[in-house]
């Protein structure tokens, strides 16, 4: 593995990354493949999922937390859909978001006193990105309480799970106008910070790009972990990074007086 | 100010970010001066201090923690220094580090349980970098408990506080033959990321850089907030990272077959 291991105690909560971002351009999604990371175990699953009527509405989800209440949320979903109800009938995305949120509610129902009564919390945290024809395309993050809180434009990515190492790589440069390919650029960076810096978070990385008003999915990466393109970015940003520390100006340092504070 | 306030919300054991390096030149050591920031709040406190003798042995600690268990570790440990004993007379920095960790325990055995009474940890962490004559430069962090941990060949910085957001580019950067200038410009860009994602991590900058032998502190900056040298290593960064992301290889999408996964 290019990525050194750290932090290897891991939460269950952290042990996943996985962001979207919505420009002006569309939205951008991507997360890690791991689950349940320890010392003796690394499981892959998938993490994102796809509803699409093609020309009409797409919507992807990602998600974080406990996988068996993440699945049985996105198995009543796919019912739904696949009879033409639910995230198929939703007229907005903010719409779907509150489906999204009704459909964690109901597991909750089923499953959250038998979990707490064993001291398992009822963790569950979902990304939804997409579109609906006519509508914006928008990003919420929906709670395990089951309530939506949008990406706004002075905030403009949502994360779930390990969400701080990779975060500051973003702050610097997501804007409105930044190209989708760009902000896919920096998913890329800001998962390869968190791999890099936390051993509980891995590939495969699943990369979506979705073009406004383009209401298909039509890019989409499965990046395995020696993915030659995955590691030709990995190498060229630390050796972009190295170049620019060589750059910065340098440091004055005052030669100091004895006297000074202890 | 020039980062984005983020994560208002703050624990108070994560209102600090400190943290050392060594190499095989010397030391760094950086920290933040923000204490118990809040919605109203925002007090600036120094979190660094030196024990020097000068051409005999240099000792800086770095703070975290109870702002009341640090200046008491911090006097008692000044008291006995001004008087020729305990850290003026170890033998190595690892008798430091004891030292510092004998303290912590003697500040615990008067106040834990007081604390604790009232719900609140005894919580106290420092780092503590230096050299004696004679002897290698070493870095060490010394927990509540009063144990030290010592920087090693392959993890050779050591941080205290909010450290995740700092982290990523350290990995990437620092190795045992990293120049003392270069290694203080990582730990500067270690502290710039964690400032621009955690509003209750705030200048102004204790940055202090040690050389390997020389037995004195004679590089030492107080950054302030609107200090030139910190902006233009700020912007100047940031416009490296722009370029860098710009210059990144394309990322090839494959036109996706429509019966892929859901």
């Amino acid at each position: 593995m290019w990525w050194a291991p750290r932090d290897i105690a891991a939460r269950k909560d952290r042990v996943t990354y996985c962001l979207g971002i919505v420009t002006s351009d569309g939205l951008v999604m991507a997360s890690d493949s791991r689950s349940n990371a320890g010392y003796d175990q690394v499981n892959v699953c998938r993490k994102m999922y796809r509803f699409v009527n093609e020309g009409e509405r797409v919507f992807v989800i990602l998600t974080s937390g406990s996988l068996s209440i993440s699945q049985s949320v996105l198995s009543l979903l796919r019912a739904d859909f696949d009879a033409g109800l639910g995230l198929a009938a939703a007229p907005s995305v903010y719409h779907a978001a509150r489906i999204v949120g009704d459909t964690v509610r109901q597991v909750s129902e089923i499953d959250r006193e038998a979990l707490e009564r064993d001291n398992y919390s009822f963790n569950v945290h979902l990304l939804l990105g997409g579109q609906v024809k006519g509508q914006p395309p928008a990003l919420y993050l929906i709670y395990p309480q089951g309530n939506p809180l949008q990406a706004t434009e002075d905030s403009r990515y949502l994360q779930l799970g390990e969400v701080k190492y990779g975060r500051p790589i973003l702050d610097r440069g997501i804007e409105a106008d930044t190209p989708l390919e760009i902000a896919a650029k920096y998913a890329l960076l800001s998962l390869d910070a968190t791999m890099r810096s936390n051993v509980t978070v891995g590939p495969p990385i699943d990369l979506l790009l979705y073009r406004k008003d383009s209401l298909t999915v039509d890019r989409y990466r499965r990046l395995e972990a020696n993915d030659p393109d995955l590691r030709l970015i990995h190498t060229s940003w630390e050796s972009s990074l190295r170049r620019a520390v060589q750059q910065l100006p340098e440091i004055d340092f005052a030669r100091e007086p004895a006297t000074d504070l202890g």
